[in-house]
């Protein structure tokens, strides 16, 4: 029967067992953690007299030789070499012989993997926050500039209130302080050394693990041999912490599309991030917004996946967990590289303030500021009040214009409650400017906030430098 | 053509799109939190002049009557009453009169629901922690009982290295220690008030919202109006923390399943616990951690759900939202019922000391100690230590033993090399209490690590404490 | 130390323990399926010989009533009852007496409730494409209506070529289409009976699962009982294809909320899915549309849920998948009220053809047609005609018009290789009647395309219909 | 303050804004698709007479020449190339000058890329189908040799009745066969040509697309031009269609390394899928399933990293899309490898019959068939036969025996009632083989269960057969 159907598609069985146990062409990513991870082991053996000051010395030599090796580019990982521990630990034996050997001693590849991708993710984790922070410079900047451009907030996609400009780019500050914030606490939660916890239940020799924890720059060594080894909490906190990032892009990036088109025009991208069309002028696909948007399904999709492969697992290392890192490299691929984007993007988009203040007009949106005028300054009951709005903004309606267009002699005619000084509270300004309490979008809340802001990244900035001393990080 | 096929499931439109608007049916889960802010709010109009002291007294009687009757189950829930927002005002109004419709000056529904959820959020951010701590206890007290209690210790779901019991419970224990640090990190990152933000920029009032953080015992008012309304994360924190405890769970329950079976036979669940059969008598269904394991699932989904929805909103507010409370208050009522579930599950099951001793002796668990004691006691090179660890494992095998039962002159016999003193290294006692560097599974270091998590618990317990007396909360 | 923080919130364990087990609180929605099962199994053991005709009789007569008493609202779902199965065989014996302990005779649990989920799903099938179709009967009339009406058809979300608006209906019922194919798909692939599967391995009994599968309306009985009792891909098919039904909702719900936008104004919302305010009377809150593409999240999260729950399990049956029903249950009931309230707001908006007709003036949508009429009428090499047409957008731009607004003569003067001839290939009509090939935008081919569509809903229709009868369905 | 954090991570921009626009370092896997469309698309040029036949046998000639060069490995995928289309459209104009220009007359990107990516994914279709078909004729050829393979039947991993290895093997394979015709219906449901739909529109060509259509082997063209581009269900369909299969998979994966613990040990995995250990004989990590196992993760993450691109994504085409295929390209290759693995895993494992017989004997699973004798043979009341059932079980458990242990003789002692004979029904064959109906567990009901799957796949793969035919496919 196999004729009909069989052996179109087979393939060499051997050679794809190998290529699907062996982790080396993704984790090779890791030889700078793992490098760094071995020179720390091998001062620990020195330190506690299970290598002699001179293999250490040329276990060293060894291991800054490769590394600088890989770092040029001239490195072969052979696809013999089943994982990136191997492929060190092959290449130093071949260079400086069997001393190489006994660098194993006291470790297991099981501690080992745990160490490595941890400070993989922690690296990252630094590296994140750096953009994030460049990020957020960048939006305040242009907010600065902007605390006094108009806009229509909307709700539901439909104008509700104006503000400001600044005052909505600060919304999405906010939204990145969160980010960032919530990756320092990451951080702080899983800068534990697992090295020394051996295969699952610690190694018979007296590994020194506060000192190994001190040299890598952790906090402190882990708890639980077993937990050290099984445990991928770090790369799932880094995941969802990921995917809230690209959620933020894409909210922005929906934004960005919508304001983008013909029918919005509050924005206008730079050639450089859309594709526009030589014979037709107006059109200016955002194509990089759209990417950024898109995005964040990818992130989502690597943290659901990872969550089912610990889903159940027994303790302590399974060969599943395996499936932890392309998942996080990837994400954290993407995510860095739509973070600089998108700092780009933001950075050399046009802002037609023209048009956003245009569209502010549509729509009557001081109208509760009158009816709070007739409310608050002619002691009309609210729902007279509202009565009498409603005939305001209809007397507009048939003129044609906005609300905050009419003369005030005309509102004053519509009924004889109404005050004299009543346009300027009907101005898009004076609306803008009477949300003025904390968090509020007057011009004065959105330079407070910006000035919060700003202080925030300073702060943050400065962890962020002390986190980098004491990681002495790559 | 209609009927053909039409009409049999149709439904009457008008009914059917007040159910699908109205959020009422779940969102009363919010009453508390509802009548808590709202008490606030007008305790802050009367501080701001907005309304008058005795006013102030009327809603405060009023709404404290409206929470009594609710806690009664008193009150009916009307379909007509859109949300819950709604119904509180609706009943206040009835009892106080006019009034009552003072309360919702300087507020929306956009920032009183964003209020109430994350009350309600943060209140059982620290029911959690409070069942995630009792667990832990659980946990450790088992663990000190069984410091001594060797069994095998598995990778790969194979036997790998002889530890005890209670060594295997701190690795749950460090997995829910680290949920504990999660939690309260996402109670800090989200510990702020958005109450005076209004429908999206703030208000024309004089809120004051420093005033209105305070009474609700929050740390602060949030930074920006708009962000406020249209910020989800506390929620998505909660999903994800609660995912991660769930696949926690799912893991223990994987074990506590597999260890129930007739052929592992380490512990037998309570009976209250498990399902029997009369006629079976070793059958016992372990239905709860099987469920406790299935729930991960529906958690899980809560979080995709609830990332998907959130992907690609513009701001501030749209109706969509509306969907994040549903999943959210499912998986927190799942997630409680678990954590009291497994804890009477842990609390009452039986450990089968003797099974899990006797599986110890299958597979050589010692072998790798032979083979250290060769190299570090006997100066055999590595390679040949390995080589007579075959042969005595060979020996082992033939007599149909573990070579930990081994004479000690039998195994001596094996290698004129092996010193006499090989026996005491092979115990499986020996071996685990070997393993006595930090994190390691010896005796010794199992006491210590019970001690580093019983000081977890009460400082964290101190500090749930000192949340719970800040929050003032239901 | 339990003081401290501990009992709070500490419920009485046994009650819930038995919350925590029973599924009797979700799964009574399978009552009817449950009675419909029971009675052919009944009907079948009399044809066996194992019950006798009086006692068929009697078990029927009895479970008859109990439904009866259930669509009456009248049956009292106690606590006590574990589960939908446990509550009518104890109302049966109650009824019946000891007779009707024979009814469990040769089926187990397992396999009764993997045939009445089963069932259940397979008429919610039914029911989800009658939906479906009263759905795309209802586009398809507005279609027919507005295959002379353009609009700008977008990319990127800009303006890109003139389509009729029938043409952007089509788009949406094409997707309706292959929702009910793939319904169709499912159903033929799980309509199997499973009763007569037992625990896991058969029954001893001689039942006859030919006569079962028959009764029960399937096409045929399981093959494995193994597989019967453990298989669970009819609820995940059933919960993707929902998933896809709710993503294809939410684009057209996004295009919704995008096309009431004061900015877009293509649409205005009935009333009665939008809310409206008094005072802002051009704000219309899409509330029933965004409600539309919130609720996808909760969908895909159900289908995330139970492909994790499942992951992994050994067979045959495990209580994990007890979690498999509340998630499907969940989707099919709000995915059943989507669809009835998509389909009213739909029929209810007013469509602006006139504000689509004004976007689509702008943009220039009409410049790829003079190229390709430069080419193929004027002889003109495509480099130079993309040069001529960009002069020619540059004059309309210049003169504040769209190109299909400048007169013939000022366009031959812009180069004198331009024909007569050449205003008519410039209007929209005239473009969007130039894509007259299969697929394409053309009045003609939109029509055609309608009938292609009723045309599939014919068949559709009768399929269904013909299922219907053969399932005897409620 | 820039120079306190930032810089350190910053990278070139522009080269990053090719890299995250650009799609050809992964769309290049459809090189073989591309040139396939795009000499169809040129036969059809021809036909309507836009091409002359020399012009039309230039590009054929052309494109041959890339596809060799290609296969050969000798083709440069330049980065300055955005995407595959490009790619081979320049190397045309390359070879064969400006008439390679022509070739996208009547195209655009939008369907082409539609087209390339739809018949990848149908060709990926038919080759996991074979992959599904040799799966289970392994399993089938194991199933038939272990038809009285006696092993314990488990529901909840617990011993419930005796079952043969074979029918739980058919099991399995019921999983597969569901999938192959998930498959099937993904495929017709799919097989339409959007070629020819351009832009959005359609194009003004008079495109011959039902010529197109049956050149490339499709069962028609598309029905709308907005639709065909925008339509991604295609590839949602393959990743649910492949998640179905990994939690099949999984399950089996988590079966396999169960039972090549110790514990279980009814199974001992072949060298080469599992890593043993030299010192510890009996040790042998299942690594393969484990990876099996892990893998179900990745791929449901892709299918729910898809569905939320997809979710509200306003028509027609969006950037976001080109985020569909690395997902599908990723679970593609990763299904297509973990079948073939697990086809070699599974036909090399050894299965030790003797341990699952063992095992068997534990829980006296004939118990019930003893309760039933007692009922039907002895016509005594269900509620005596099963005090009697306890009673003999009570002795058995007393001898430290199976009940199918006990001489009949001492059975019969225990209660008057019990008949001679009794003996025959305990025995575990005779248990087995008293589950006799269809889809029963008796050796003869198991034989035929392997027949009716024997029937289908040599149905499934005469239909496959088919419809390599009619693509012609690669």
């Amino acid at each position: 029967m196999a004729k009909l159907w069989g052996g179109r598609f087979s393939l060499e069985s051997s050679s794809l067992l190998e290529e699907f146990n062996a982790s080396i062409f993704f984790d090779k990513a890791l030889w700078r953690e793992d490098i760094e991870g071995s020179k720390a082991h091998a001062q620990m053996l020195g330190k506690i007299g299970v290598l002699t000051p001179t293999e250490v010395e040329s276990i060293i030599n060894g291991l800054d030789q490769i590394a600088s090796c890989i770092q040029k580019g001239e490195f072969t990982f052979k696809a013999s070499d089943e994982d990136i521990h191997m492929a060190i630990e092959s290449a130093l034996i071949e260079r400086i012989g069997d001393v190489g050997k006994k660098l194993h001693t006291a470790r297991s590849r099981n501690d080992q993997v745990a160490l490595d991708f941890r400070l993989y993710v922690l690296r990252y984790n630094r590296k994140i926050r750096t953009s994030l922070l460049e990020l957020m410079e960048i939006l305040l900047g242009i907010a600065s500039e902007h605390t006094q451009s108009i806009m229509p907030g909307m709700t539901h996609l439909q104008h509700a209130q104006p503000v400001n400009f600044g005052f909505h780019l600060i919304a999405w500050v906010c939204n990145f302080k969160r980010d960032i914030e919530r990756l320092e606490d990451d951080y702080k939660r899983n800068n534990f050394c697992p090295l020394g916890s051996g295969a699952l239940a610690g190694t018979p020799y007296n590994n020194d693990r506060i000192y190994l924890s001190q040299t890598l720059g952790f906090a402190a060594p882990t708890i639980n041999a077993m937990d050290s080894v099984s445990d991928r909490d770090f790369a799932l906190d880094m995941l969802y912490s990921l995917s809230m990032i690209m959620m933020h892009i894409s909210r922005i990036a929906e934004e960005l599309v919508l304001w983008n088109t013909q029918e919005f025009a509050f924005i206008s991208l730079s050639d450089a991030y859309a594709t526009g069309s030589s014979i037709m002028p107006q059109k200016k696909n955002p194509d990089v917004p759209e990417l950024l948007r898109g995005k964040s399904g990818r992130v989502y999709g690597s943290l659901m996946g990872l969550l089912a492969v610990m889903k159940g697992l027994p303790l302590a290392y399974n060969k599943d967990t395996q499936e932890d890192k392309e998942g996080v490299f990837d994400a954290l691929k993407n995510v860095s590289i739509c973070l600089q984007i998108a700092k780009e993007c933001l950075k050399s988009m046009t802002i037609r303030v023209d048009n956003m203040y245009k569209m502010a007009k549509r729509g009557h949106l001081s109208a509760t500021d009158l009816a709070d005028f007739l409310v608050r300054q002619c002691n009309v009951a609210f729902r007279d009040a509202h009565h009498i709005t409603g005939q305001v903004v209809a007397l507009a309606e048939e003129r044609g214009v906005d609300i905050s267009d009419l003369e005030e002699e005309e509102i004053m005619k519509v009924d004889s409650r109404i005050k004299a000084g009543v346009k300027a509270v009907l101005s898009l300004e004076s609306s803008m400017n009477a949300r003025d309490t904390l968090g509020g979008t007057s011009s004065k809340q959105t330079q407070a906030q910006i000035q919060v802001c700003k202080d925030f990244i300073q702060q943050a900035a400065s962890r962020l430098c002390e986190s980098e001393n004491l990681s002495k990080g790559a």
